[in-house]
Formats: C-alpha cells, sequence, structure tokens
C-alpha cells in the first residue's frame, strides 16, 4: 500500500485527494542553495490552469502554492519541501453514486478492490487529475535546478483525436506560441482545427485524446544508470504515472520499427568541437544513457473517460448491469492541461540522474 | 553508478558482461518453498535462443543455466537464487576498433562517457543483448511463480518492418503458433512475410525492427500500487530496459488518442458472476490498476543497429569524422529473440506486484 | 541530500524545522479500514510533553495534531497520511549566535558543512529534538495498527545518570507507573532519585543522559528479513535515528560478552502448546528474527548538548578559538521526553517488518 | 523474503549458504578505474582465517576468492562485481538432526518459521558465520576505495569475556599488533590473558563472546543523510547484520549516559588551521553527521551459541521438550575472525555514504 514516492536522489512523496484537505508533496533531496520563491512554482501552476476558452469549463480554480518548510531565507536549506494546495469547497454528493457503480475508462472499480473499500472516492480521490498540482510543485522545484543548468524542458501538443502537427516545430516555435494558444500548440493554424475537434466533443458530451511530445535541451551525455535505471526507462515510469497516459515513444518511436537499421541509425559528426549526431532518432537517448542529443518523446492521452453520455456499468452491490450518466463540468480534452505535467514528470526524472551523475 | 537491481519485492540483480566469464542473474524475493529445476529455467533459455531459419546466423550458442544458490532438494529457500550462463570463447578483437569509433546505434559513445573510458567495450559489454539472458532466467523463475496462480504471461512478434499482423490473435493462436515458426509469429502466413523482409535486410548488410505485443492473463484486479509504483508505469520501466526497445503502449495506446471517449471507454457488464468490460481498450490497467482483464501492451523495437555497411562515425580521441564497418556475424532481425525477454520482463514486474499485493 | 524517508512497506517520510512553520510526516504505506481518530494521535503526542515538574522547564507545548490526508469517515483509506504539528511564535533571535560559533555537542558544525552554509540553524532546524514529534505521529499510527494484532510497545526510563533500576520490572509496572512520575520510570523510588540527580544537574547549569528500555510483546515469531533488513538491524537503525542516541543493545546486550555460551543460550521449552524459551538473552531477536518472546532493547541517550555553562568552541568565519553560553530554557534531561519516542521508532519499524511478512 | 542487499549507492547484493555451493556477493555502485585485483580481496579474506593456534579448531579453509564480472584490464568498470568463494566438500549429515530440534541461540527456530520450512538448514543456511565471507569481499572493494582517499579502516578485539583491554591503544599499536597474535588485540599482554579464557571455555565444551572496537580515520566532516539515513544509523544497521552482535555504541556510547552535558560534549578548537575537537565522546558523529574526528565505536559480541555441552531444546515435530549435543568442530570464540567483518561492514558503509556526498 506504499508507492507514493517516486525517485532516488530527489524523491517526490505526494499526498492528499481530490476533495480532501489539499494536494500536497515533499521534495527530499533538493540541494541547498537554490534560490526558491512562491512565484517560482506559481508560474508552473498557472501553466496548469485551463485557458480562457469556450472549450474549457469556466472555473475560478486558482490553486496557490504554500511552502510548509525546506526554504530559509530565499533558498532552499537541503532539507525536505512540503508545498500544498488547499482544496476550495466542492459538492462531493454526485460521488456517492460512484460508490456502487464504478464510471468506465476510470479507475473506481480497480481502486474499490485494491483498497477494500476505504478510499475516499470523491472526485476521484487519488486519482483526480487534481493529483498532477502535486506533479508540477515538484517539476518546478526541478525546473529551477535545471536552469542552472542551462537545461531547459519544454513539452507541446502535437496531437488531439485526428488532428496532427506534421512539422516538427523549432524550439523558438514552441516557447513562443505553446502558452499563447489554449491547445498548448506550437502551431497556431493547427491549434484552431484541434480547438474546432474539442468543441464538437463536448457538444457531443464526450470527449477526445491527444498526444504531448516532451523535449529536453542540453542534457550531458552518459546520463542514465544502466541496466535497470536507465535514463529513458525511469522517464517511461514517470509519464506513465500521469493519469490517462496510454503510451510513451522515444525519438523515432513506433515509428522507427519500419525504418532500416541504415536509417535509423543516427551517425556521429563533430560539429563544433562536439560529437553529435546527423539525426536524433534516438530520442537522445542510448543504451539508456543520454546522448548529449535533445531527449524527444511523445505521449499518448486516452480521451478523457469524463464524459455526459450515458455509459454501461454494473452495480458492484447488487452484482447487476447498470447504467451510469456522470454529471457536472467536464472538460472534454485535458490534453493542453498536460503540457507541463509532462514537463514536470520529465524534469523530475532528470533531475533524479543528474543527482546521481553528480552534476547537481 | 549502481542502478542493476530491479524490483521492490522481487529483486532482480544483473551483473556479467557479453565478453566477460558469464551472464548472471541474483533474483531477491522468491518465496521459499517453489518446485524448481534447471529445466525450468533452461526451457525458457532455449525459446531466447534464434530458430534454426536461413535468416539467422547458425551459431551454437546453447546456453545452459547453473545455479549457484537459492534451491535445496528441488525447491527455492527463500534465500537468493544465483544463476548463471558461462561465455564461451569468443573472439574480441574486433571490438579494439570500437573503442574509439562508436557504432551509430550502439550505445559505444554514451558509455564511454559514463564510465569514464574503462567499461569493458568487448561485445558491447554491459550493454549487449546477451544480457537479456539475465532477463529471461529471472523471469523464468517469475513465470513458474505465476503458474502457480493460473496466470500467462505470452508475447508474439506482431510486426516487422512494414509486415502487420492485421488482426490480433487469440490465445491458442498465440500458443500454437509462436515457438513453430522463426519470426515467433501467431500468424504463419504473415510470419512468411515477415522472413522475406528480414532475408532482404540481411542480403543488402542492413536491419529491421517490429512490434512485440505482450498479454498477462487472469491478474486479478485492484494489482499495483499507485500512485507511483504503479503497474503500468512499472512494466513499461522495464520493459524499456530491454535492449533495442523505443515504445511502449497498453491496450489502444497511441490508436487512443483518435477515438472519443464514448468508444475508448470500457463498459462494464456482468459475465459469469464477474465483473468483466466489453472492450479492452484500457488494456487491463486503470489507474495504475489492474481491471482484472488481460493486461495488454506493444512494444516497439529498432531495428538492431549492427548492420554491416559502412557508416559515417567520429574518432573520440583524434576528435575528426570517419567510418566504420562493423564485421561480424549479426542478426538482421532480433526481434524474435525478444519475445521471451517482453514475457520475462512482464513476469518479473507482474510477480513483484503481486508479492506487494498480497498474493504470494 | 535525500535520506528523510524511513522504512520499505510503512514509509514515513519527515519534514519540518524547529523554528520554521510546522513538523510533519507523511506516512506512506497504512492499510486501509483501520479506525483513525486526532485523538489517537494526540494521546502519544501528549505523552511527549515534558510531566508537569519542577525539574523541567515550565511551558505551554500544547502541540496539537493536524490531519491533511489520508482519512476518509474515520477511517485510513490506504492513500499517504500527512500529519503536522504547527511551529508557535518563537524567538529566534538568540540563535544568530550559533551560525558562525558551534554549540559542543550539537549537529551544528557538520550541518553547516553538509548544507554548505545553507541550513535553517534556528532551534537547531532539522536536527532540533521537536523533529520527534514526527516521529511520535507516524509511530501513534504504528500503534493503532499494532493494538489489532495485540502487540504492545513499551518504553520506560531505567537509568538516569548513576541512578539504575535494579530489577526488571514487569508489565504490569511499567504500564501502571511509566506516566504517574516525570522521570517515566517504572519504579517509583527509584524515579525519585532520578528525578534529584536531574535538579542537581538543572541548578549547575549541566545536563545528565540515560537509558530508555523499550519492549515490543507478542510479535510472532520468523519477522525480519535477513540478511541485511534483519529486525534488530532495522530496528537499530531506526532507534539511531533519535537525536542523542549513542548505544543500543537487544536483550543481554554488552553484558552477553562475560557470559558463557552456555548461560547465554536461551534453551527452548513447550510451554501451552507454544515453543519459548526460559531465559530471553537474545532480546527475542536470533539471526535477525524474532523468537516470538519479547522483543527488549536498550537505548542510552547522552545527556542533552543543551547546557548553560560556558563552553569553548570556534568561531568558523574567524576561525579561532573562542566561547560560547547557550542561553534559553534548556531542560537537564531529555531521557524521561524520550520514552513515547523510542516506542514509535520501535512500532514504525515492526510495522514495517509486519507489512513485509504479510501479518498486516 | 527480499532483504540481501545493503546500501543505496554502494548496493550489496549477498547469496549462497553454508553448505551449498559457494558464498558470493554482487556489488553494484563501485565507480569504475579502481585498480583491483584478486589480491586485494584475497589478502582481507585472509584476515578472516582463524589464526594458526591451539584455541582454534585446525582447518584447511583456504577460501580464494574468484571474480565473475566487473573488472576489465585490472580496473573495475563501474559494472557490478560478482565475486565468490566455494564451498567445499562438507559433511552435511549432522545437520540433519537440527533440522527438527533446534539449537538454543541460532536462528534455527525462527528460520523454520520464517521460510517455512524450506531454508536450508545445513550448517546453518543462510544464517552460517560463513556468510561473512560475502561481506568481507564487498568489503575489500570498499576499503580499497577508502585508500585512494586517505581513509582507514581498522578494528581491534578489546574484550574477551570479562578480560578487557583498558587503555585505548594508538592507531600505530593497532596496526603493529592487531595480527601478530591470534586474539586480534592490539596489547600482547592482554591478548594472552584472552587465549587462556578461550582455552578454558573450549576444554569446558563452552564459549565466550567479545567486545570490537572500530575506527575509520579521516572521514571529512559532514557525510551522512540525517534525519534518517545517518551515518551512524546506518553504521549500526550494518553492524548489526553480523552474526552474534548484540549491541553497538558510538564514542562514550552507553557510558555516555553518566557523564555530566560539560563533561559529554566536545569542545571545539582550531589545530593546525582545522576545526578539531578535543575529546571524541561523540564517536565523530553527530546529528547523524560525521564531524572530522575519528569515528569510533564498539561491537558487543555474545558468546558463539555452537557449544558442545548438552542443551534443552524442543522437537518441533513432537511439540516435546528435549536436549541437543552439537558435536563438531566449533570455536569457542568467533570474536577474532570478526575483526576483519566489523572492519567490512564500517567500510561498506562508509563508501555508500561517501558516493552520496560525492566524494567518490
Amino acid at each position: 500500500m506504499s508507492g507514493n514516492s517516486l525517485g532516488r536522489n530527489y524523491v517526490v512523496t505526494c499526498f492528499g485527494e481530490s476533495h480532501g484537505r489539499c494536494v500536497g508533496v515533499v521534495v527530499d533531496g533538493c540541494p541547498p542553495g537554490l534560490e526558491l520563491s512562491d512565484a517560482d512554482v506559481q508560474r508552473e501552476l498557472d501553466k496548469r490552469r485551463p485557458a480562457a476558452s469556450s472549450i474549457f469549463t469556466p472555473r475560478r480554480e486558482e490553486d496557490q502554492v504554500e511552502f510548509f518548510s525546506g526554504v530559509f531565507k530565499g533558498r532552499t536549506t537541503g532539507a525536505p519541501l512540503c508545498m500544498l494546495v488547499w482544496n476550495r469547497e466542492v459538492d462531493s454528493r454526485p460521488y456517492e453514486k460512484i460508490r456502487w457503480t464504478p464510471r468506465p475508462g476510470h479507475a473506481d472499480y480497480p481502486a474499490r478492490i485494491h483498497y477494500k473499500g476505504f478510499n475516499d472516492y470523491r472526485g476521484g480521490g487519488r486519482f483526480s487529475g487534481r493529483l498532477t498540482a502535486a506533479y508540477v510543485m515538484a517539476g518546478a522545484v526541478a525546473k529551477r535546478l535545471l536552469e542552472g543548468l542551462g537545461i531547459d524542458v519544454l513539452a507541446h501538443v502535437v496531437k488531439i483525436s485526428h488532428i496532427e502537427v506534421v512539422e516538427a516545430p523549432s524550439v523558438e516555435e514552441i516557447i513562443t506560441h505553446v502558452y499563447s494558444n489554449p491547445m498548448r500548440c506550437a502551431d497556431e493554424d493547427v491549434a484552431r482545427l484541434m480547438e474546432h475537434v474539442v468543441q464538437d466533443a463536448r457538444d457531443a458530451g464526450d470527449s477526445v485524446g491527444g498526444v504531448v511530445e516532451g523535449r529536453v535541451l542540453n542534457v550531458p551525455p552518459g546520463v542514465g544508470q544502466p541496466i535497470f535505471d536507465s535514463l529513458d526507462a525511469d522517464l517511461a515510469k514517470a509519464l506513465f504515472t500521469i493519469p490517462a497516459v496510454k503510451g510513451v515513444e522515444f525519438g523515432a518511436g513506433f515509428k522507427a520499427v519500419s525504418l532500416m537499421g541504415s536509417q535509423n541509425n543516427d551517425a556521429y559528426t563533430m560539429k563544433d568541437g562536439q560529437v553529435v549526431t546527423l539525426t536524433n532518432n534516438s530520442g537522445g537517448v542510448l543504451g539508456g544513457l543520454s546522448t548529449g542529443m535533445p531527449i524527444t518523446f511523445r505521449v499518448a492521452f486516452k480521451p478523457t473517460p469524463s464524459i455526459s453520455k450515458s455509459q454501461q456499468t454494473v452495480d458492484v452491490r447488487a452484482l447487476v448491469d447498470t447504467d451510469i450518466e456522470v454529471k457536472g463540468r467536464h472538460d472534454a480534452c485535458i490534453v493542453p492541461r498536460a503540457v507541463p505535467v509532462v514537463e514536470s514528470m520529465a524534469a523530475i526524472t532528470v533531475v533524479d540522474h543528474l543527482l546521481a551523475a553528480g552534476f547537481l
């Protein structure tokens, strides 16, 4: 019944529930001396808020981080950082229903069994997307650490339902555009098409999924702890802990399958005195170690299971089939909000490995 | 510089190198009382041998497992199991070359940096596919444990280069066919096409990749340790530690992105007194917990980087561009040999989680 | 810079500082369904308060536990429990001095080096005895779990300076007397002598140490995870994390050294159908496994380093010798307050091992 | 059923049994580039052999280390080191008896329960002192690492039964004398008295215990990971994993209890530009961190439970009282042989912490 800590050197322990008092996180392993303010973390939390757009449910979700420990005179002390956001007054009554009729696509049913019926089912409890606020708080600190090493972590939406960004955007395009449209997409034209798709799903009481691409720039080569604590394995683990993730691939990923070895191998060359590769099909990881090239990966999010359409389920008390209609304000697409979450889990993992490698 | 152990309850520690004395594994956490013979492990090791086929390099790789500890009177004692296979006489001279000119697509370059130039580079050292013999030995014991619970772990090749199995085979088809053709494919007709593709790559001095599907049947619902040690996150981590893996997806995976929520959600129904789902787009995992449905996943393998074509690389001493031709006997496709390895990593992870859940 | 989590199955993560906002703890791994109220934890926290006595500095330290997560409808959910006590307004100005002149016997000097000068030195920061409030909160939950199994954890003071309890008290004597005198001693006559010694030390601006004996009753035999995660090794580790502990021994401990093997070996006999031992020199642990007899151990506490006498130290900026007088309200003996802390660390460790053994 | 690995950065995994094929160890986390030969490890293993003396059973125990992995061209590669010693032909028949009549003071009874009767009971199986050969092999590598940092690890016998070294020997005296007498005592006169005591015990078919003092010199200040992975807590854990250890204390240890705070506090002073303490009652550890002074500790060993005198026990099948006479060649005192084992566990722990602190 444990499993709520991640990492070996930068250890992130998450607590809290969707409709409890708060969602919080303890970060153990942050080196002392890092300048860190509430604003550094708040900035990242704000990225997780839905953009003002007709496609998102309007809400006043104004999560404000509070620090409980680990900072003194504006700098980290080396002691654990405890940070949290409070949950505001919520109406938990609708959730009494899901106690006995698990929502398809949600964790209600297996959670009930795992926790022997004692789990806090209100708002999805521990399985709510709200928990990712904890990921983002821990990730914000990780990003501050990476900043000091010149390492950037970027994520952006590359696909929503069938709408896909065809040409890989440049780093500059990502930085410029990703937070200027509600879809968190680096291509504004594609973003508008994505918005339409989401609007349509919303109108139909349905939902859509998407793909987030992540990039970590300027990681020095040789980082990772093969053979089991390899960099890509740990990144994949961290990314799969984000709710709704169903796939992770690095570099050419599943497309590499259809390439010939001679196409897929990234040839080495010297550039400005550095060993670089001409292509980056490996996604910056070979043998579980960073190559020095950008670490690139793609994360598949299923359509959010929260839909207002009627769905078939069972009554777990009566053990008979029944239907469920899940009321409430649901976003038809949570993928844009996952962008800072993907960045956070990548940052957390890379910091963990940089600490192991002595870079921090 | 650690990272060579995997798991919390069923702890697998791997040692050995491609051209050292041996490749071995210590399994800590196997419950006492399991009947276990050399033959149980040898059976799985034999599955890892390349099938007799013109598409594979003929070799007399006859890895015989040796037990060093942990078994007494034909049963596990609860003490660590140490198992190994010896390396036979090998010609390591060709590898002196890769010391200074890293092979594209291999770990040579980042490994050199990570290990400060002291790594055993012969045959790829710790990064050789040969290390997967250790995975299979540990997996063989895990499978024996799962057997006792009626849990089956299956894997089979579903794609080689562009050739893909279109219709999902039944469990019976997998069991019947997967080891009766050299491609480890459940569809014999598709297998023959795959063979042609591999033969063509081989003739061209090139290589191809593929996709292995895995299934774990009869895992009880509720298994996993959310939010961070979730079942899918740990499976993904374990699968990404297999050399050449570039992508992992569960259930509908990346395809789920283009489904509507109402299509992707798996409706619940009662069947024979059990709660089941009508579809299994989740791949048997929701919220990091098993649902009781088959756990299904797909693993993307890049084309093996070992090709005989000349490739561009650099001389890491002179820091100039150069070319490399990697001689030796290379398989043009290693995906069929990965099938028992995928099964092993899945079995190891599921056993680890079943131990946590008190099922073993 | 990590190291603030303890345990594998019942994972205790501590955060907070002496003069920060709070001292808190996250407990991950508590099984779901345990009835748990604030009062259960408060009861243990109250035991940690100094008894009303002229030998202790009068204070209004009224730590009230607050739950932040993990309890729903009066029961644990299986999710992490976050609990904390707030720090009240404190005067941190005296501590500016210790920033540069480390107090002898305190962690000031090595902490400064370890944390590169960024540690929160106010009130000793992370090294304050106040942190043990976190231990006690985590221990209170562990005790509730043990209660359900009929396992009792007891501790009592057996020695203060030269004053020692000669005859081992019975369990009943411990339960009856330990919280009825300020020394937490099971022998009221000895307790009065101890009080005199503490009063004398207090009058002299000095301090005294002591020994706490702990007992864990009714642990079933066979609990522990040899060879490295053995029960006594983990108990010792947990006990040594209590500030001021300088020694730990089990059963006959250091006295066993002077016994003959034939005296020290605990002979087995049948009693009421159970295998028991006639003596318990082993302290209930053999080969790192519980024997089924009471687990008994003794913990040596040094005299608290906080004394008002002038002491020689150095100025770490000027690198010259200097003197320090530590003002403020110090207890001349902290050993009685350590009693619930010892109980807590024992309870935490035993619960961790019982979870591993499947008893919880 | 796991627990056979120790450490976070220098991870020692032990396998093998007393009467199985071998006793071995995998060391994961040794940095690459360390010059390491069989002789480096053999030297330490040889220290574990009983000295030629009438007080020890003559035997031809000539454990020769074999390396299986992790060394290439005379240096560590950064990959796991697997080392083992073979078990020679042994007569296991006498041990059939202990299967049902547990030997007092040995782990037979709780081991039987823990391993559900499946443990290899021959020669004590996993609980044999023979397992410490694995500790010494792992410790030998750790010592080589410490050598490079100028850190020395010393241990010596300071007490056997009632015979005690009164005055603390100098480092030079320890180095000069400890391996020149069979008792591993730095005071040759006391050593002779100890020999008499052991001889008497041997003649009586009985056994005696003792105390080993350990010192680690030149550890830089600030090493340790408070609050839970503190240096003393981890040293204590490691030392308690040595068979027969019943107590561990640091610095003044249990004697500190009877000192006043003003006596026990170690005053700081400048010496040769370094901050040092005038006394070392802390044993070089404050707040779980090294102070820069020698780390000193004492380890209590109970008299070895292997005696030839008849002892009372039970028949665990018939559940009746019975007697047991343990035949075979037993040493009446195993404390001298524990000296290199104590050194090894200290070296392993210090290396683990130095890696965490970035010193290695």
